[in-house]
């Protein structure tokens, strides 16, 4: 279809729709409104499956929301814009983010915040700003949305200020890694953690966004980057990612935040947290040198969790802080790391390990489900 | 005693012993041995109460170490110095500090820690490093040390890196007060909570310590201090130190942290929490906004308590971060810090509430207990 004709007019497509939690998706045809007031309408290219895509469909520790339709990590072409839409036109690439940039409120105005008031992530609403509803339909059955991206469909609706206008000759089926995974984990390195030169970095988790951690620490110039995972089979391919030490909670009949201070002399000077398991976050921070050292939140944790501590580990001058999506923000920040990539200062295809047709993407998930995979592409057009 | 006919001899002097968790001081003389190797032997003119002295001294959630003397803020004159000393001499008028700086640690040689690996505080320790064993005697019967200061005692001895070398032009009676508190709650604004000018700061708790932290929110250039005390009776003092809101947890029904933010539009910019109450640095935490809000910790916990609070308080862009001192390093720092006060920069008279004479010392408690006094000066001379 081109957007001419489409533009205004119910799209029919095909999406991949989650009925139930942990069951597989459904592929089916659904209807996708035109975009209202603010939003755009885009054609998704390519999508890969990020964790967190994984952590709502399963549900075990976040609120179900089904039917829905997940994604949220891609790349695409503006197909229609709404009413007031005037920074997006039919045909630009773009990035959809599940955290927007509206550009107005006291978060886009703050050097120090990238979490809008009016677009920041809210996993529990499943429907569009504007009018509280879903743009996705199947025979009049509302679909929900997830994050506001909801990438897994041949067309989306997306909010304006969730669009990173994006240089349109980055090919989208690399960069669509950075519309999060791979920028929240580079950020958290670059833009909170900031690792000095020849220091000691910690990265829990040594999935996509741990190992783009570990790539931000490198750039950063630490010397020594300690990888913590479940799963040996990770460490192998973490080696590509600069991770020069690893450390499996499994062998050790201590804490693990005792076995680093034992590697590291008291301690190490930063630590970044991408597995959104409270342990781990406890453990990132307890790991963190006395005096200096600085912890960076980065998975999403469960609802029920309670993050613990001796306040005396946070008296003993440690720092913690969360971030979202590396503290980049969106539209503004984002253009500027599919440069890096461009210039061949950042690498994004040793994240890609495998891809699969839209048609098979129930596999993308089995990939992730087994610690197979980073990052797998899912083809649209295939 | 001139310094030459007391040097290498032991001195008999009066100090205030604690006896027992709680029980009032009773004046005993004690027998202070020589210096050892890098100690100094200080005749103290000037020590001021701290509410540290007294949590030690009520030891209900803290480890019991009695007989013991209490003590940590104070102004003195060199006595003595003992082998390897060369910083100090006799007559040199100098702060003793519960933090000490070698200058030769990782800490020390670090532009971020003042916790000196090998004179940080050790609160449960009552004795000298060098030979682990007190300097302070009754009848062969050793008192056990505080800090490595022990203030509350006409003569002491303390390690040299605990000694910050002052101009001596500086009124003793009025400096002394730098000695911990005000500089702590000064340092824990102006060195680490940073706030930024027309901002928002929460200061939990408004004796001595908050109020000084309120002093430089003030100087940072803080449009709204917001004071959070138990005491109504502190609200008409604190607005001397620029506090201009007060908000009393026991007016709400609600969660103070809740309370702030519906002041606040979301929450305050800085917080910084200076009770030690384990539920203030929840609130601190708590009440600071999402996306940029930093709070600080200087309170000294309890031995069980435990800092909890859900992770996504953290992963939402908020910050914690805990001081010691405030973070002023106490050889290299404090001296300037002194001449803030005697460049009218910052104003130390309205900090001292209440004066005694060291037989009165009791009384100095019961000020603080009651809480009336910010600080009280007591007089060794008198």
């Amino acid at each position: 279809m081109s957007s001419s004709s489409t533009a205004g007019q119910v799209i029919r497509c095909k999406a991949a729709v989650a009925w139930e939690a942990g069951k597989p998706l459904v592929m089916e045809e659904v209807e996708v409104a035109p975009p209202q007031a603010m939003e755009v309408r885009l054609k998704i290219l390519f999508t890969s499956l990020c964790r967190s895509d994984i952590c709502f469909w399963e549900a075990k520790g976040q609120t179900p929301l089904f039917p829905r339709i997940f994604g949220h990590e891609a790349g695409g072409i503006v197909e229609s814009v709404g009413e007031g839409v005037t920074d997006l036109k039919p045909g630009d690439h773009v990035l959809p983010v599940f955290i927007g940039e509206c550009k107005e409120c006291r978060h886009c105005k703050s050097e120090e915040s990238n979490m809008c008031d009016l677009l920041r992530p809210n996993t529990d609403r499943g429907v569009m700003l504007n009018d509280g509803k879903s743009r996705f339909s199947i025979n009049g059955q509302p679909i929900y949305h997830f994050v506001g991206t909801s990438t897994f469909s041949e067309y989306t609706v997306v909010h304006v200020g969730c669009v990173a206008k994006i240089n349109p000759a980055a090919p989208l089926d690399k960069v669509c890694v950075l519309s999060c995974g791979i920028s929240t984990g580079l950020g958290a390195a670059l833009n909170v953690a900031k690792p000095k030169a020849g220091s000691t970095v910690a990265v829990f988790g040594l999935g996509a966004v741990g190992l783009a951690a570990a790539e931000g620490a490198r750039i950063s110039g630490a010397s020594r980057i300690i990888g913590i995972d479940l799963n040996a089979k990770r460490f192998d391919e973490a080696k590509k990612f600069g991770v020069t030490e690893f450390v499996n909670p499994k062998d050790h009949d201590k804490p693990v935040q005792e076995v680093l201070a034992e590697m590291t002399n008291g301690g190490v000077d930063r630590s970044i947290e991408c597995t959104g398991s409270i342990n781990a976050m406890i453990s990132a921070f307890e790991c963190v040198h006395d005096g200096w050292g600085v912890a960076v939140i980065v998975g999403i944790p469960n609802k029920d969790d309670a993050f613990k501590t001796h306040p005396m580990n946070i008296l003993n001058e440690r720092t913690i802080k969360g971030t979202f999506f590396g503290n980049y923000k969106p539209r503004s920040d984002l253009p500027s790391v599919v440069e890096k990539y461009m210039n061949k200062e950042l690498e994004l295809e040793k994240f890609i390990t495998h891809e699969v047709s839209f048609s098979e993407i129930n596999k993308a998930f089995e990939y992730m489900l087994r610690g197979d995979s980073l990052r797998c592409i899912i083809r649209m057009d295939a």
